[in-house]
């Protein structure tokens, strides 16, 4: 990829989870060089290093040439807009001593921009994905975690403290276990990524029925979603039945959303969406059973067309348009 | 009330209930004069005709002296902007056949306003009442139906279709009782006014430690809200369980809501809300166990500040500000 003769402005966007994934972004949201690195996950300064070293990278780089104006992140926490006060989500590293943002931006001389994680997702998807033009849009991401975003009336919506979209905390098992927030029966303790792993390991184990399927022999080793995923495609019932039941579990909790919001479409995205239609389906039976009728039909149901590249861009996207605006924190 | 040396512009503000309520309302907010009318349930041509009337006799009053600028009409049911269709809720009468925007603004040659009547309810408590200066905030109304509107980064949300705040039929009791709406455990089977009613009337059936309830003589007669509501004040234990109950359901499914939205208000209005703080204390204590605590924290809840004039308040407001920016439907 060489630049065109225009020469674009870039805007690096970063994706912070158990890999930290970046990128250089130009402003019409395309991806002209990515770099990813593991996250360390015991030292918070080392973390931050690594932060700094891809980022560092990217914008010296030879295909940047000096040319990057701005920087956003997708934090995987309640990134606290008005503080600014920064929490990564509880299967990250513990940051809540380092000053992140003065930190990076003191190394990286460049402006700083973070969002929630799933804020950044619909970003991307709103301005360059699948919610392209439409101004009421209600994105839900899953995988280690479950995220959300909201956008209505044309516009992000952050909530008043910039909290908004903890939707993995939705009580959808009112006996259910309990949540690393502390609550009991979070929509997260049963369709996260790592919840639907339990799920299937636990009808493994209780169910003889299920004793014939191929998740059987991963048992012992490791059963994770991507293998899930592929044996629901290849046919297998266990599989199916615990996305279908997934489905059911988001259906149900975002039914409640669209009675309340009215959206013009929901979209689905992170990892646990390479289940594709066979959770897409679920979901949206559910939501259609529980949701009044005039609203149910004025709403979409999609799978994000960015994939995992929804959060760099929209992190990208989200730097550029507060350059455009000056709205730095 | 004699008008001011500079002479006021009107506004006015409709509620439709089971009764009319109509006011001349200035562009401060101020109700100048009021009048109600029983609504007529059967006929949807009588109905249309004391609306008409009500409406035109403000207009033509004295103190109007013919400066009434628009009117402002809150609805009880679906109101869809971009149609226009309107649907009246289910205790009311059927107007889907009559074409109720144009005879209105026929009859009374002045731009109109629909808006579903909790929108415009919250709007009066955003504009002049309770929530006055906040950008985020929700408010639910709690009277035969339960409504609730939304105010988002400091804007009216009416969603996709101004479908938004159908709050009644989230669900709240997966194996709960039908709702007119074709779900089942939505929170308006168990906690509108009328299932208040009929959960006292249930738990004096089946619970013979209830039988010395005041409430229980009133059995074979009327019992209504505002009775249960007194003999909670005045320490009846039946009434003050199914209250407390009532809040429980309330806080549970308005943590979603925070969750989801993190707003700086919860502002809960209508006719139930005469139990005032036994309600109100309740849904908080159940809010709170189930909100994330940062969101909780930032959160107030609180009674509104306008009681019933807040729908009649809004719609008039809601007209003044359509005029100001031309947007009539």
């Amino acid at each position: 990829m060489s630049p065109t003769p225009v020469e674009p402005m870039f805007f690096i966007g970063v994706d912070i989870g158990r890999t930290i994934r970046a990128a250089l972004v130009d402003e019409s949201g395309r991806i002209w060089m990515q770099s990813r690195v593991l996250a360390e996950r015991r030292d918070p300064r080392a973390f931050l290093a690594q932060v700094i070293a891809v980022l560092s990278a990217l914008r010296d780089s030879e295909i940047a040439r000096g040319r990057v104006v701005a920087v956003g992140i997708g934090w995987p926490g309640l990134v606290n807009r008005q503080a600014p006060r920064l929490e990564l989500a509880s299967h990250l590293v513990d940051v809540t001593g380092c000053d992140v943002y003065g930190e990076i931006s003191e190394a990286l001389k460049l402006p700083l921009v973070f969002e929630n994680e799933a804020n950044a997702a619909a970003y991307g998807e709103w301005t360059c994905g699948a919610a392209r033009g439409l101004r009421d849009v209600f994105y839900v991401t899953i995988g280690t975690g479950i995220g959300a975003a909201l956008i209505l009336g044309g516009r992000l919506q952050r909530g008043a403290h910039g909290f908004a979209g903890e939707f993995g905390h939705v009580k959808v098992e009112p006996r259910g276990i309990e949540c690393g927030c502390g609550g009991r029966g979070c929509l997260e303790t049963v369709a996260s990524g790592p919840n639907i792993v339990r799920r299937v390991r636990e009808r493994l184990f209780s169910d003889p029925a299920f004793s014939l399927s191929p998740l059987a022999a991963q048992m012992e080793g490791t059963l994770t979603v991507p293998l899930i995923v592929q044996a629901a495609f290849d046919g297998d019932e266990l599989a199916r039945v615990v996305l279908r039941e997934t489905g059911r579990y988001f259906g149900v909790a975002i039914a409640n959303v669209l009675n309340l919001l009215d959206v013009e479409m929901v979209c689905l995205g992170g990892p646990v969406m390479l289940a594709g239609e066979i959770l897409l389906d679920a979901v949206r039976k559910a939501a259609r059973k529980y949701t009044l009728r005039a609203i149910f039909e004025g709403c979409r149901f999609t799978i994000s067309a960015l994939g995992q590249d929804a959060g760099i861009i929209g992190a990208a996207l989200l730097a550029r348009d507060a350059v455009a605006t000056m709205a730095f924190e």
